[in-house]
């Protein structure tokens, strides 16, 4: 039985939804291949991918003849098919803790979308964008800093102890504005540089760089 | 310890998210009280529930001094901290199974904005919208029921076998068209009426008219 893994990202690979399950099968120690999908060209509307992914989008996982869309559906599909101890966890231990993990998660996916839009991750692996934020942005901007001061402590440590994949969500949102220039506190910095030399993270920008 | 579980809805009980987080407690047979926010006024935004939820969003859930936000969150959560056999799981058991439910509940958060736009839940609740869709509204609707063809029987069966909290998102999803007048074949009408009937959402619809 075919159960090599397959994960396909969009192009550019500028989804950070695409990197959340990179992160997630590079720490798991999981082989794959990476396939592209060209969304510009509606390569993901038409057969086979749309076979592949009933939602049309990326990422999609397949393993042998299962396939999957949707980043957070993959990693706990992941988490669960591939679970410690003899794979690496990607989720905080304590029930409270892998609860929270899960809002970063959800929240990143599904608010802040005006920010994720003038402050694209192309900030990160490519050009900056020179304008300012427009207002709703700003107020964006300072939930997510405000949130992020709440969690993140002086030494800007991983969020909830050891590192997780809800690290690889937020540190990726909050480097949209760190990226870009624009104004972030040092420890919230501090966080996000770390974060984004972790290898699984550096190595997917790299991607989108070549 | 005061364990005890207090959920926080919108004071219109318009919440989608709200209902798969009340369905969830509602069919683990948790006690739990409900208070309102008001949105409308900024409730969320100050204190004291901006303590109580990061991400200032509904639904929130509390038990005793932890509380959590994001929907997706609250539900994993609850599955864990409740699971089987004692509760009843929201989930289906089968790990593949599992999987297409949380891609069906991250696809219905994530996409489709404008359909979610142009047909609100209070056309469920409340009044029509008799504004026809727009054009982009109407590629959504499609895209949506392309997918419910693909995963809905003749019978209007549950989704995956056993009801699964992924039938109360999907089928409210869905009941924006259906409840609207808008054309829904026959079959995937079957579904909604079904799950619109189940106790836990036709209680919720209650609360949301009275
Ligand atoms: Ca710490
Ligand atoms: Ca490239
Ligand atoms: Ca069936
Ligand atoms: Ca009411």
């Amino acid at each position: 039985m075919n159960q090599s893994l397959i994960l396909y990202t969009n192009r550019q690979h500028s989804s950070p939804y695409v990197l959340s399950v990179y992160a997630t099968l590079y720490e798991k120690g999981l082989p794959f291949e990476l396939k592209t999908v060209d969304l510009a060209t509606g390569e993901n509307l038409a057969q086979p991918y749309s076979r592949l992914s009933l939602t049309s989008r990326v990422p999609t996982l397949t393993i042998g003849d299962f396939s999957l869309s949707e980043s957070s559906a993959i990693i706990e599909y992941l988490e669960e098919a591939f679970p410690p101890p003899d794979f690496a966890s990607v989720f905080p231990n304590d029930l409270r803790l892998r609860a929270r993990a899960r809002q970063i998660q959800a929240w990143v996916r599904s608010d802040m979308g005006i920010l994720r839009e003038e402050r694209s991750t192309v900030v990160i692996y490519g050009a900056r964008n020179p304008k300012p934020l427009s207002e709703p942005a700003r107020q964006a901007a300072d939930k997510l800093l405000r949130a992020a001061d709440a969690l993140i402590d002086e030494q800007g440590s991983n969020l909830f102890g050891a590192w997780s994949i809800a690290d690889v969500d937020f540190s990726v949102m909050l480097n949209r504005l760190c990226a870009n220039g624009d104004p972030v506190p040092p420890k919230i910095r501090k966080y996000v540089e770390r974060q984004a030399g972790r290898p699984c993270v550096e190595k997917w920008w790299s991607l989108a760089r070549s």
